[in-house]
């Protein structure tokens, strides 16, 4: 049984606004240029007369402008882009970036509270929900039978309608039966098994890693095969210490950056 | 005043182990055979008898073997990819990959004793160790003024002998006066600011975000460009909570991930 739903491939809207920045109009001693530079352009980005989306002039023009080699301008570029300030993509130009929604690394925040509470508008569209019979992996992770049935879900996590991530779990059936009359798109998954079922997720491990965007990923995020995304893996346990449901979600890289805030040294 | 030092440009070694892999002789009904095949590899991944390194046949002669298309192989090649069990890298062939090292993301372990630890044996390259005028970003997370010197250093981080992170890191030259006298190949930076300068570092702030390597960046950890990265921010605070040193480090993402464990859970 599945319910797979088409998902329209949503693009991100092509900038329009081509923004002069100002450049500086002498360079100091002792500094590198590309480093003033940089700095030149951050001032302007973090003061807003750069904003997210727009287009700075083409690399030849703007090394000309600042009598400076394209070698010494790339530095300056590379560098912002590495701070992830600047997005430079491969024959449209270089785009101021949008500032990152921050996660908390260490906390397990439903993904549709934690936007809710940014002020963003979340949604959902479901890509798959059906039974499969767990492979021996999954069924590792949630301590079921191996080919005993479990939901495959996933779903394309939207915030104001842009496609931001790309989730993927697995329930056990057992636990969760007819878990497919639920309406997701709308509901947290969180909420319906604390609601519907009476379980509730007590604990979970999860783990980071970087990962570079396939053409499956990219088309359901509307972004470029070979772009970075970060790997959330997440093991959720009830409060009984049972594994209920074992996830993977992909996030852009250019719109997330996970903080743990205040970590304690280790002696 | 420049320390840089020429750092030799370290490749993996290629891997001379073309491995074959046992296959499924038949396949059961009402499970994908992708998932099948996947599963058949990650038992001989997990059990040891594909070992790190080895290379799989080709993706012709393995489906052929298997009696499915190669679109099906591809599928449980790529499963695999994505789990990080299999590295599958364009004319060259697949791999098994390593299993990851972790680190937790929550807590402030220096890299040198984390490693050791785990029965690594760490090291340093130093590529840069300078004295420059800070930035305005630099002098911002400092909080020490715009232009005034601080140090800026560049390490590749080693373990046994294989470059691993690439560590970018400033730190105000008035706290940490001829730092420069130091052996940053061998001695930890936090330890020489506790023996030295009687400065403990006691919380930082932390943030995670996947990259991709630039031509430098894979040119110093000898990987190719293009291949996931995870960047590190981290600034680090005093007993009295002024920032000390602010880093920025690149961690491979084909050896590590990034852990928390028992996250818990936000009402």
């Amino acid at each position: 049984m599945s319910l797979a739903v088409p998902v329209r491939n949503v693009r991100r809207a092509a900038p329009a606004v081509r923004a002069v920045p100002r450049l500086p109009r002498r360079f100091a001693a002792g500094v590198p240029r590309y480093l003033q530079i940089a700095d030149s352009l951050l001032r302007q980005i973090e003061s807003g007369d750069l904003k997210p989306g727009d287009r700075l002039p083409p690399e030849r023009a703007l090394s000309e402008a600042l009598g400076v080699t394209r070698m010494t301008l790339r530095q300056a570029l590379s560098r912002l882009e590495t701070q992830g300030y600047l997005d430079r993509r491969q024959g449209s130009g270089t785009f101021v970036e949008r500032p990152k929604i921050e996660r908390q690394a260490g906390r397990l925040v439903p993904f549709s509270r934690a936007m809710m509470r940014r002020g963003y508008r979340p949604g959902a569209r479901v890509v798959v929900l059906e039974r499969q019979p767990a492979s021996v992996t999954i069924a590792a992770k949630l301590r079921v039978p191996a080919a005993s049935p479990v939901y495959f879900v996933r779903r394309v996590r939207l915030i104001n309608r842009e496609p931001v991530m790309l989730e993927t779990f697995w329930m056990p059936v057992k636990r969760f039966p007819r878990f497919e009359r639920f309406t997701i798109t709308r509901r947290s998954v969180y909420e319906i098994m604390e609601t519907e079922y009476r379980v509730k997720v007590s604990r979970a491990q999860q783990s980071l890693e970087p990962a570079v965007a396939s053409a499956y990923d990219a088309g359901l995020l509307g972004i470029a095969a070979g772009e970075p995304l970060m790997l959330e893996e997440r093991l959720s346990f009830d409060a009984r210490g049972r594994p209920i449901e074992y996830g993977k979600d992909l996030y852009r890289g250019d719109r997330f950056r996970f903080v743990t805030e205040h970590a304690p040294v280790e002696p």
